[in-house]
């Protein structure tokens, strides 16, 4: 099996991609492999694996590897006379945050006809915003935590009570989220939080939450990973998270009652079914009272959550057998034709 | 002023949108045009303007056209040597249905950082999905009418009084849509409409009730096109819409005052700012009782709409000079290094 791992990006967590392209290249070991960097002014680079180390792209030394274009059909080393296209097996689109997780290389891959792994266009952007997040999971029937949505021109008066959570709604990573105690530090989080975008969403601050993380996808079947409950301070700062990126170990899974599991797995598979189709998830969950909510929908976990499944490498393998096909869509020009007739054209 | 329109597409509205780019032609007196096709397979072709007749496409000849490929800035002619780019000035997105308003299109060209016309990637996936626009007009405070959602493993029991409507959710062009007047008809309009999506959307059918198209967008101040109220037969079928987007004659404004004007302007601003920023976009509304009710959203109008507005090519010229810019984000290796020096590597 080949996987090819894209990268990289135009995004605030390009740092954190590389981490996780090189934690891969750890954990997947029976797999032939091949890198492919989308740099920060989203020109695309094939790295030797032996080059997959951190100070290769923080020192710039990538820019003297072959550069790459994308046409139909796959990914082309440019030569003097004519382009040749290299042999990607499935992509495994590692790209955290901006162009990764809204949308662009999955558009990118479907246009040019290439097999991938990850959310396609529309579970991209339903995960990317978590205001659509909310409306997505509402309306497949998992629950949310209640929330309150704000655009930049709203007159910030909020009526969730303190403490609570102010997140923008776009970026991942924890990027400009705050924890409010305190009124007086209100109007700093949402300024920070509206720095990063134009919707922000507020949501209650549940001290000492129980938290489960589920990781999955459908194959031929459906396979979960273990749940597992994170170890964390009221939440992790982007350094925390950054170190999070770079897992390869096995955690151990949260004890948990079966009916427990049984409830996770029926809301993941809610959420996934048939949207995420082609992609490995991970699902945070809440569970208050006994009931569970979503938190949010993580499209492409930190090294894809490996550290979670007892068989990583094999369940990549079944995904990529697995990839929903996109329908042909047969353009005869009947209509065309007959109007061309009408009008005594044909 | 330079426009190039992008029309084709891989779609079931490929013809349709070779119809809109031709009509485009005939409207759009004053600016310099280009036109790029994008065929069945999805290749770029570089059409001269006297080739624009539907003929050269349905016959293949225009497979004798120049290549194009996408790169970073721009569409590339291929040469012996070295590609060079076209000047494309601004891109018209003008693909209808699947790759233009799924957001496959506009994610290549923001990737490939060419300014274009056209609802951005979260807005296409809004607006492509009719179930999801439910979701973001009750979101932004806009009324829809009542609707079942119902997925293609769902039994299929419906709480919808007839008659109703049934809609694939996501197609445009009436495709797969069916009106029920009898429990007879039923199942079969289930079936169509499954045929082409997994997701499916029942209505009740009002008879006779009043309809309203409003198109726009926002420049440096919202430009908005008159009001019509679209003559109708029950529903368009696909020929007659067909034929539809070919329109280039100014239609003349309903008849209604200006506190329903002001209405249903007000619904169109919620709708669109600031999703869909950047496009000029058209929104097909009810009324029942004097309450305003979003039908859908149509992101790219047959003809860019150009048939509703008293100064179109002016209109078109100023959001060219308008369009959101991405934001910079620039990526400095500083975690990286901080890790690396934590490791004693730096």
């Amino acid at each position: 099996m080949t996987f090819t791992i894209l990268f990289g990006g135009s995004s605030y967590e390009h740092e954190i991609s590389i981490v996780s392209a090189i934690t891969l290249k750890k954990v997947l070991k029976q797999s032939a492999l091949q890198f492919v960097f989308v740099d920060a002014a989203r020109d695309f680079y094939l790295i030797p694996s032996d080059a997959m180390k951190s100070k290769h792209f923080a020192s710039g030394a990538y820019k003297k590897e072959k550069r790459l274009t994308l046409k139909q059909g796959g990914f082309f080393l440019d030569g003097m006379l004519k382009s040749k296209r290299i042999e990607v097996g499935t992509v495994l689109n590692l790209i955290h945050g901006r162009d990764g997780e809204d949308g662009k290389i999955p558009a990118l891959l479907s246009f040019y006809g290439i097999p991938f792994i990850s959310p396609r266009i529309e579970a991209s952007v339903l995960s990317y915003n978590k205001l659509y997040t909310k409306w997505f999971a509402q309306g497949v029937g998992v629950k949310t935590l209640p929330f309150e949505h704000l655009q930049k021109s709203d007159t910030r008066t909020l009526s969730t009570p303190l403490p609570c959570i102010v997140k923008p709604a776009r970026l991942g990573s924890s990027i400009g989220v705050s924890i409010v105690r305190d009124e007086a530090e209100l109007a700093y989080a949402l300024d920070t939080a509206f720095e990063y975008d134009h919707d922000v969403i507020v949501e209650p601050f549940i001290e000492g939450v129980k938290e489960y993380n589920l990781a999955g996808c459908y194959t031929d079947d459906w396979e979960f990973s273990i749940v597992e409950e994170p170890q964390k301070e009221s939440f992790l700062d982007f350094e925390k998270k950054y170190m999070d990126f770079s897992r390869d170990e096995q955690v151990h899974a949260a004890q948990i009652d079966e009916k427990l599991r049984d409830g996770l797995r029926e809301a993941f598979r809610k959420i996934y079914d048939p949207l995420f189709g082609g992609s490995l998830i991970r699902c945070d969950f809440f569970v208050v009272n006994d009931e569970i909510y979503l938190n949010e929908i993580n499209p492409i976990p930190g090294s894809m959550a490996n550290y979670l499944f007892e068989e990583f490498e094999a369940t990549l393998v079944r995904l990529a057998a697995h990839l929903p096909q996109e329908e042909n869509i047969a353009i005869d020009y009947r209509y065309i034709d007959s109007i061309q007739r009408a009008k005594g054209k044909a």
